[in-house]
């Protein structure tokens, strides 16, 4: 349908050397998913500098993208994160499964127990007996006990830690060690604050673990990468592109993704413009997106993002290309079935969200 | 990768010709977007009495779905709205690109051409002579001038109307009439102030239709479809399958859409479940969604709804189905590649969700 299918190669190889001029950033159709390639290069250097190696367990399901998550295997970081099985099926057919955690239960585990067979190193997450006997049916054969450290979702009572772990061993499973998600701090803009939130869930993870055993501990996010001293591995996701809502925390990372919107509209009275990029190429959960220039978003419906440009500024022309922040990178990239790299003007490549989906 | 791929029907056959016991509801994978057969066929049957054949011009954006729209121009509805140009190209491609409304503005309408080139019918929104410009450029050979009625979005202000529309002509358009969206009214709870917003849009329409003349006046919603009476054609969408912002005003239409998932964790001390229907699943610029049961939703993360049971009901067991009402139901939608017709216990039919991306 359009150029970029034509020149650019697979996902597999390093951007570096697929460079090509075929496609400039303002002939991608709209709305698109861009990536900015020096942005994400050094985010992903700051946290493999911060965090080398299997000390970071990326979560994949910031970006859906198995041609991102190849270049943080490049880095090392060749143990992932994975929220559902279709990640984690996406993840080993890339050739990405030789440590694969699915962070989240799941009352039917066939899929997973079928990647195991296959190869694939599998770990799961269970918080219950009913999950333990789901992974144990389904044919996984290792576990992390999922520990409640005060995020009102799932995980085990840390008290009740040690019983289920005694209990996925008589099911047969191997018991890794813990996992406790502190996503109730992740996004606290305070960084006193946040570091005592995450104290707190150390100090309710460190007890779990002890009653558990095992080498993993597994936890945190782009929001307490440097804060969890406890965890042997961090599951950040967010911090390869970045949104908003992690913008306004003073992290050494920097916005990498936005969304390219082109202004179909302008209403001169009102002082207002309108550009295609709507709530359906957006994650709204966190409220609205920025303007990358400043502008103030005024409303979004499914096709539009009404704005209003920065102060002092004139509107900008129809026909203009405009960049859009999401607020939350995570269901933004969901809607996408594509992200572009970009370089300045230039386009050197675009990877498939290939990991969308259940 | 399930049995839903086995024994079903084409799209393009009615649903009921391909009834099949083959696959269960609670078979379906979770998340999964179910529509209730029964209650579908009476919101279509309601509207198609209530506004038969072009007095409706069903808007597709809402449901994405050809096969959806193959229903709705059984009953007579053989014109279409959409928002995007993939969404006229997917209706095209389907056979339903008898009458095709893009009720939106775009700069670039060679795709839009392409159509038209085919064989297939498409009028263009357009609103300043730089989209009059990209319609003829592009070759869409028809138009409908977009007034601005109160939304404050995209339209030509209603007194300049008529100029736009002598510049289409003058580019060698031919112009249909004229559009205007009362989106500002259509999720008013309260029906007279409704009605006083609808009247109000309708006094510029008017206005703006004597200026520009052509044989249609399009406009209106799911939430004003019996109360825009100046429109000759009611672009309504959501009333096929329902959400709980338009569940709320009283509509004789009632909730066919849910997503079903699975409880896969409890927390009997805090009072809450956890289900794998996620804010990934769902649109979320309404808000959080509802549970089917009345249960009240604490807060949905990217993969987990977490709520409380009924007032005086028991937590779920793991493994349990409950059904999620969507706030929203277009962005929700558009999240999903399938949606699954239900009757009971009966999977009748899995239809694509085909318009989905740009």
């Amino acid at each position: 349908m359009f150029a970029l299918r034509r020149g650019y190669g697979t996902n597999r190889h390093p951007v570096e050397k697929i460079r090509s001029s075929e496609m400039l950033v303002r002939e991608v159709p709209t709305p698109a998913l861009l990536v900015d390639v020096g942005v994400l290069d050094a985010n992903l250097a700051a946290m493999a500098a911060a965090l080398p190696a299997l000390r970071l367990r990326p979560h994949v399901k910031a970006h859906k993208c198995t041609a991102l998550a190849g270049r943080q295997a490049a880095l090392g970081h060749t143990g992932f994160t994975c929220a559902t099985i279709k990640e984690a099926e996406g993840m080993a057919s890339a050739g990405l499964g030789r440590d694969l955690l699915v962070a989240n239960e799941v009352v039917d585990a066939r899929r997973l127990g079928r990647l195991v067979d296959a190869g694939h190193r599998v770990t799961l997450a269970v918080d219950s007996p009913d999950t333990v006997a789901a992974a144990a049916a389904g044919g996984v054969r290792e576990v992390l006990i999922d520990v409640n450290v005060g995020l009102p979702r799932c995980g085990v009572a840390p008290e009740e830690a040690g019983a289920l772990a005694d209990n996925a061993r008589a099911c047969g499973l191997e018991v890794r060690g813990v996992m406790g998600y502190e996503g109730h701090a992740v996004l606290l803009e305070d960084r006193a604050r946040r570091l005592e939130e995450v104290e707190q869930s150390a100090a309710l993870l460190a007890g779990a673990h002890e009653a558990v055993g095992g080498a993993v501990i597994s936890g945190g996010g782009t929001g307490t990468y440097d804060l969890n001293t406890l965890a042997t591995e961090i599951q950040a996701g967010s911090y390869a592109l970045m949104d908003t809502a992690y913008g306004r925390l003073g992290l050494p990372f920097g916005q990498a993704i936005s969304v390219m919107a082109t202004v179909i509209s302008l209403n001169r009275a009102g002082g207002w413009a309108v550009a295609d990029c709507g709530l359906k190429a957006l994650g709204m959960d966190h409220g609205d997106p920025s303007m990358a220039d400043g502008g103030a978003v005024l409303f979004c419906s499914d096709e539009h993002v009404v704005f209003a440009p920065p102060e002092g500024a004139t509107l900008p022309s129809v026909g203009d290309l405009v960049r859009v922040i999401p607020a939350h990178v995570d269901p933004t990239v969901a809607y996408h079935d594509r992200m572009h790299l970009v370089a300045g003007e230039e386009v050197l490549d675009s990877w498939a969200v290939d990991l969308r989906g259940w």
